[in-house]
């Protein structure tokens, strides 16, 4: 099979609504041309994020390929949650391993769609190729009425950190990979399959409680380091901190890849215990300090994260 | 060096008017947070595209890792130019293998960054990571006033065909890489370092004069045939072609990598012999026939451009 073929093969898989062009906004022109073409509404803010992934560092050649493709979009979809933003479209980039079989493509994109389908992700374009490893980088576009986006260097001393869901499953999942212990299936499936928080992202900008928010992907200590960096700020950390069952407070801490969010908001804001199905947890508060500093119980924590140039 | 620090770096480099923040529109918030902010002007379209480049794929690591960083914004901008949009921004993902040091890593940048400043477009964000091989994608978003963009499928039967420039350059000096000669200088500077055809996208479309365009990326045999293919019509060119200095005909039908581009406009309009600095050749004629067909005087020729999925 060819490029064009493989393109037509892959066009034919979308819903018809994702190639229908409209001349009235929204998605106008998708896969096939140079360029797909978005046309948005007035008085919206397109928000724009992009991810890569790569064969045995992000994945594995024995991974499900619909997790693989699942993943990589959750990857993306991740930060255009934590800006509360509504995912609008997609770009895929593909390049595939001498390794890949017609059924890893198809198995990638069955993952990729199953979660492009649930928010309502339209795919539109991308680049497919080959090369000696397998990468994937996921652009996507959402969108949020104009000036209501959620950032990370807004947050005020003394607002209060929440997180959402439970920390630490994913990289219990990843280090029982080999395990078929039910008592670590959740944390594998986190790991393969982990669930972007678009609507709870949506549900605060919404509701205008989060002062400032992001994704945590890197790990707590990473993430919260950035963003209290980004907002001139110090930050301190309490305990208990919401640890996913079987994990241990230091994969809460420093696991990468839960993408549960992150937010502030000012301590007069009321926080439900739950939001859009996700528990959330008050972890600790911002304060005057030297901007990015953290501590736990008083103790400094030093962020130890997931950084592609340090492991 | 760590994540952090390294986009840092890079966000150090940039213009300043790249990093200010605008509320009446533009970009509202580039690198640094989850995803980057663009307002778009009612009646605007926006156009997005990709891009992937691997390493010993698509470049050498022996190449100026200055021509790299301009190769992969310029493989996505000729999209844009193919469409005949304003580019706006880009976003880059750039995955570095273990050979790769700090220097090249600025090199790269300096190239990027040398084709951005030269049509404004501003680098608003992406993903920085690490991998066994050197991979780049690089996302372009482009506007154009709503419903103008220049498409592929928007052809029809009896307007004629016109390439940019001269074919076959890009593929001779790949070829000469290793020659020291004058000759041939012209010829790797086109293959190292190619000039998307911005300004005549935008000129083509603000004229109104083409029916249909898009870029020479794969070669004119396999680009042409999807021109045809999208309008529904097959095609015939006709000699002579524009070739390259010391390049063959063979080179210019379907040699890769060039970034002129190709039109169709009706036979009754008028078509400039230099547009934005280029020069236009007429190469063939639209018709009605097996949709993407292509003959040259006559005889039927089977598309030989580059595919990543048969070489």
């Amino acid at each position: 099979m060819n490029e064009d073929a493989w393109i037509r093969r892959i066009e034919a898989r979308l819903p018809v609504y994702r190639r229908s062009a409209s001349r009235k906004g929204g998605l106008v022109l998708g896969i096939g041309d140079d360029a797909a073409i978005y046309r948005p509404a007035p008085g919206e803010d397109l928000i724009f994020t992009t991810d890569m992934m790569h064969e045995e560092r992000h994945f594995r050649r024995g991974y499900p390929p619909d997790a693989v493709g699942w993943k990589a979009l959750c990857r993306s979809l991740s930060d255009i949650a934590a800006m509360g933003a509504q995912p609008r479209f997609a770009l895929l980039s593909l390049a595939v391993a001498p390794w890949v079989k017609p059924a890893w493509i198809d198995g990638f994109y069955d993952g990729f769609l199953a979660l492009a389908t649930r928010y309502k992700v339209a795919l539109a374009g991308g680049d497919l190729s080959r090369a000696a490893h397998t990468s994937i980088d996921v652009m996507v576009c959402g969108s949020v009425p104009a000036g209501t986006a959620l950032r990370r260097g807004t947050a005020y001393a003394g607002d209060l950190l929440y997180v959402s869901g439970e920390l630490g499953g994913a990289v219990l999942g990843l280090r029982s990979e080999r395990s078929r212990s039910p008592k670590t299936l959740a944390a594998r499936e986190r790991h393969l399959r982990p669930v972007p928080r678009v609507a709870l992202g949506m549900a605060l900008r919404r509701r205008g409680i989060a002062s400032a928010a992001m994704d945590l992907s890197d790990g707590l200590s990473s993430d919260l380091a950035r963003l209290a960096r980004a907002s001139g700020l110090a930050a301190k950390l309490c305990r208990p901190l919401p640890v996913f069952p079987g994990a241990s407070e230091a994969d809460a801490l420093h696991g990468g890849d839960d993408y549960e969010l992150l937010f502030a908001a000012p301590a007069s804001a009321r926080i439900p215990a739950r939001l859009a199905g996700q528990r959330l947890t008050r972890v600790g508060e911002l304060i005057d300090g030297e901007p990015g500093h953290l501590s736990l119980e008083g103790e400094t924590l030093v962020p130890a994260g997931w950084d592609p140039f340090v492991r």
